[in-house]
């Protein structure tokens, strides 16, 4: 079958997701990344583009470049990922899906919430495909999870805790030119803090695998690191459809955590627990029976987890193939989309839709903390 | 050495708590049970006071009597535990205070807070000693996190997660009579749900080891279960003593969980995981080093957990030996104050006041709550 | 109910079991500790006593002292617990068996094959009751694996894989005073090293809860640390009943290891790991489900775990508690003795012959070891 | 740069490890799969190519017509997968290397002795690579211990346990037509059962780490499924170099277990510990400190890991990035090859020689196994 050409914005040299991005998009081998306009820096993206061994006449100094050249060719680009921090992301992702070119976009979905409304008002109007990257509902035992409650196998929920929990920026690194740390805490770059950059992460996790709509939330956002311009911890009291509660944490202070992404969720006839860290394993426990530990690949899964799974139980998956899993459904849908096919409904991405919840859940939470962390209905 | 000679009110068949704090009592050999007033119903307090030996003119009908019975003897009582439900600890304990008899009592401290302030009142009055088993501040590592911020090693506190989740109440089991569940559940007798049972210890391990005051909290208690009379799950956001942030949550509807109890504080310059069902281990992140799994008896422990510690590393000491601690601790600083000896300021136990934050932090939670989860000064 | 009347030899100042000894005895309230010999130096025996506020007229300089002593009271001893070193045990064992005291004796039975005949000839002539503390057996859910596999709920056993991995005697600490190292590494009062003093734990728990008998060994016995004049590490593979295979680890040179007593049993249709260390939790996998984690006190429980459960699921017993099962269990079978009345065939601990059976591996291994690992008949 | 053009021989339709071979290949970019002769059946073959998009000029039904093809077109591959079951991989690996074309085979070597031997001589005379997927050296925190241990930081090496359990054997599988049963249980196509499957791989994983040469085994293989043709339980015992004794199991009769190879190793200074199914830790116990967990990514790593890390500590890696890095350092020694360059002594991969040992070790374990576990000289 052959494989979709696809092109990038952002992602060159220096960058941490780009090449999560580029990892991801080859392991199952739907794509081929052929033209590139990596940094803003035009010396940089081409020095990057060689580096990745794109052709000279597809490594663009800007966006704009690319989305110019790449719709002149007959062999242009069919799908375009964006990976430049998120103030970034609006207006090439409006360009690209303007010209027919599916997008998938790095989240959050924009810095602001003017940029994601501009974005969805031209999503709306372009046939072309949007796909997020809130890349952990890629994870077999995230979607084993989704299905499970689906299916109603934990009653109705009753308590949903979700945490991300990170330490690295427990010091001020963002002022020693550490440049991940310098962009994720620029508040014209990135939005927010950790509110956008894993905040959103837990809130979708959180919606995908519950199915419940968040109600009302109370938000305290809170800077620990003197000198620091966003949030870096935020506290959320959850109030969620069907009298369902909970609760939200998201920190980049909380010292030694690596990339804590954990969700509990309790239910009336059973429960699940889910951690990012070992994602090949889902603890359910049942009422009044035992806890048991579900493995990916291993015998009784649903459809939903088996159709995302590559090897055999035990030999663990990681995050990469997890995000892989994003790239390989947004293939599906493409070839769908281009064969005027329907879709198959198992294919599963996050989509526009997600990235304006978790615009909205921002935007509710900066809202709440700017009022004492009063309710605030999302 | 001769055994301090202890009196039980509550207890008796049927009951959990009452057995807990006999073994713990017995476990360092420093105290003789020797008279009770076990039931409020005399029958069953007597079959109770046979089935643990203890002599017939001991066995008393009510906790009235027994105070006057023993008070009369010369090899009286010198200590009382009370382990009733809440509603039936403040009279006997205001009492045998008054008598100049030690008080064991168990948590929390009352039921209301008007009882509360009677028992403070009278706790004033008397010389005699006033214990409250917060028991998991007994565990050697508890005490071990205590001492590592106490000294420093985690730098300055940033966040406090603490929770407390149960799922023993995830059906409505009181009203099949359940007994443990009736009382529980029954506001007469508890004053509370899972906020006074759970969440005094949730909070009161987390100023035991944090040492940090909580200046506000945001509260928002909810009754999950049809028919509940009480609140079962409580959610709870943090400001604390220094800017630090955090959340407690309490519930007795997390289906499958246990007795999870888990402290995770985070620093400046350290952070500490410490979980109740393995309560040997204590995690322990420096900043910018990898995790070390501190262990109970192993090398390196602060004094403060080498002496409640009784055998060695790999031997896991349990719940018991850590309510026996809150026992060993009182009949040391019982008898200093038998003595007239300074008490060795290494002896530490829950105290009135401890009690009475409690009651504060019971009291603050309901208050915030009833008004939509305000922020309330603690 | 009146306490049985306990004497103690060996377990004075400065040594480890003696002490857990007396706080098992003491856990469930059956017995009380009221004479001793608890040195073999007068002096030390006798400040010990004092410590441990026993009569002065029941506080012995050698045991043959107290043996006379107690036999001429109408209060005297009913039981004794011997805690010496292992060379110490048979002789004082044997004579008080032959006193009809029932003796409740440290493991291995002896420290040579010899002292283990005499020993068990005695035993073979009262009607007095042996019980041998191989303590890792009054675990409950040592109990309920022992139970699940009575039951046949693991199928036919194929493998028994047991290790007990220490680290404390990685250096060659019995050179520099440590008292506990010094005599456990002295072939004169030890026997042999890490072979009997965890190797026969390891060997009596794999035993014990499998009910398989052990064919044929070829083992391994080595000395890793320079100067040492025992085995510090034993390797050993195992022929069982019925074609099942395993291995058997005992180390006191694994490095970091504190008490890592481990059994993994594997059948046709199903499988069990427990783990000292956490000791609460029993993984159980049946065949083609996924793993559970059997708690403690939790549901669906065999009696023969739930009769030795003191407290509720998620609040920990440890090491000490299944020590005291030994003494409890001992308890009621003194007392059906006592009665002779039929004892209830629920009552379990280790015996005499559990013993021999210990002895018998450890001479079993010796042989082997020292014919460069040739397989020996158990 | 461009990527390296690969063949494969084997992984059609129903195998397992071609397709882990592909994406391994795929990971990092630096291969193009452009040739194939993917099964011994042309037809599956054929069908098998055409699903991977492979050109129908490079779709062979034989790999000699592979070879014959490739080696006559200028863009002929340059390296070939060898996928096939262990009977099959030393023909046409001895072919291609006398071709001057790489070889990346999996392991084992070869299914017999003979077999190896003459695959040995074809690399001896041939210039061109041969890389073995002994692929869980691949993993950093491997990677890490391996180097931890060669830096001194283990002192000597005293004890090494290697285990890999698998329990999918464990009913008759192979019987009712599992295909990966089906061939790894013949005799004729594998060589032999777990000893060859995964022993060598524990066997591999224990020599790549420790760096011990292991000079006598004494090994037990059973079967213990009725029917099977195999070993399906491998138990030795190991003398290493230097005095250090150890234990491999292997099973795939170990009901419930997945993939659980995990690796201890103590020594006078330190210990480590590494298990397959959480492979992003590695548990570090320093002489007389407390257990450290350190994690892929993050500070303080050795070049050795660090160089083989893709992404952030916390964002897990699994056994496929483990896997591609075999292949990773496969295409930087052919390009180093290429360009008649030394190659960077830190590209680590395992070579012809480690799959002698391979062999040499399968076959002292059938002899010891047939000799009643007498030791045999590695």
């Amino acid at each position: 079958m052959t494989k979709l050409r696809l092109g990038m914005v952002g992602g060159g040299q220096g960058a941490f997701i780009g090449g999560v991005h580029r990892i991801a998009a080859r392991i199952d081998g739907a794509f081929d990344l052929v033209a590139g306009a990596l940094s803003s820096n035009p010396d940089r993206a081409r020095a990057s583009a060689a580096d990745l061994g794109l052709a000279a006449d597809r490594s663009y100094g800007a966006w704009q470049d690319m989305l110019a050249g790449e719709a002149a060719r007959a062999d242009g680009i069919q799908a375009v990922a964006i990976v430049t921090p998120n103030h970034m992301h609006a207006a090439p992702a409006a360009a690209f899906l303007a010209a027919g070119i599916h997008v998938i976009c790095d989240k959050p979905l924009a810095a602001t919430m003017d940029d994601a409304l501009l974005l969805e008002a031209a999503a709306t109007k372009s046939k072309a495909l949007f796909i997020l990257t809130h890349n952990y509902t890629g994870y077999p035992m995230v979607r084993q999870a989704r299905a499970m409650i689906a299916a109603g196998e934990l009653g109705d929920i009753r308590l949903v805790q979700v945490e991300y929990a990170q330490g690295w920026l427990s010091e001020p690194i963002e002022q020693t030119g550490q440049k991940q740390a310098a962009w994720r805490t620029d508040p014209a770059q990135a939005g927010g803090g950790a509110i956008g950059d894993i905040g959103t992460h837990a809130f979708n996790l959180m919606r995908f695998v519950s199915g419940l709509q968040v109600q009302e939330i109370a938000a305290e956002m809170s800077s620990m690191v003197a000198g620091r311009r966003v949030d870096d911890n935020v506290q959320v009291m959850l109030r969620l459809q069907g009298g369902a509660r909970g609760a939200l944490w998201a920190s980049q202070v909380a010292l030694g955590e690596e990339n804590a992404l954990r969700l509990r969720i309790y239910g009336s006839k059973g429960a699940l627990e889910w951690a990012q860290e070992n994602p090949n394993q889902l603890w359910f426990t049942p009422l009044n029976g035992p806890r048991r530990l579900l493995t990916r690949g291993s015998g009784g899964m649903h459809d939903a987890a088996t159709r995302v799974t590559r090897i055999p139980a035990g030999h663990p998956e990681g995050y990469l193939e997890g995000f892989a899993t994003i790239y390989a459904e947004a293939a599906l849908a493409i070839r769908a989309h281009a064969a005027g096919a329907a879709r198959d409904p198992a294919i599963t991405y996050p989509t526009l839709a997600d990235g304006m919840e978790g615009m909205r859940f921002i935007a509710a939470c900066g809202k709440s903390s700017s009022q004492n962390a009063a309710w605030v209905t999302l």
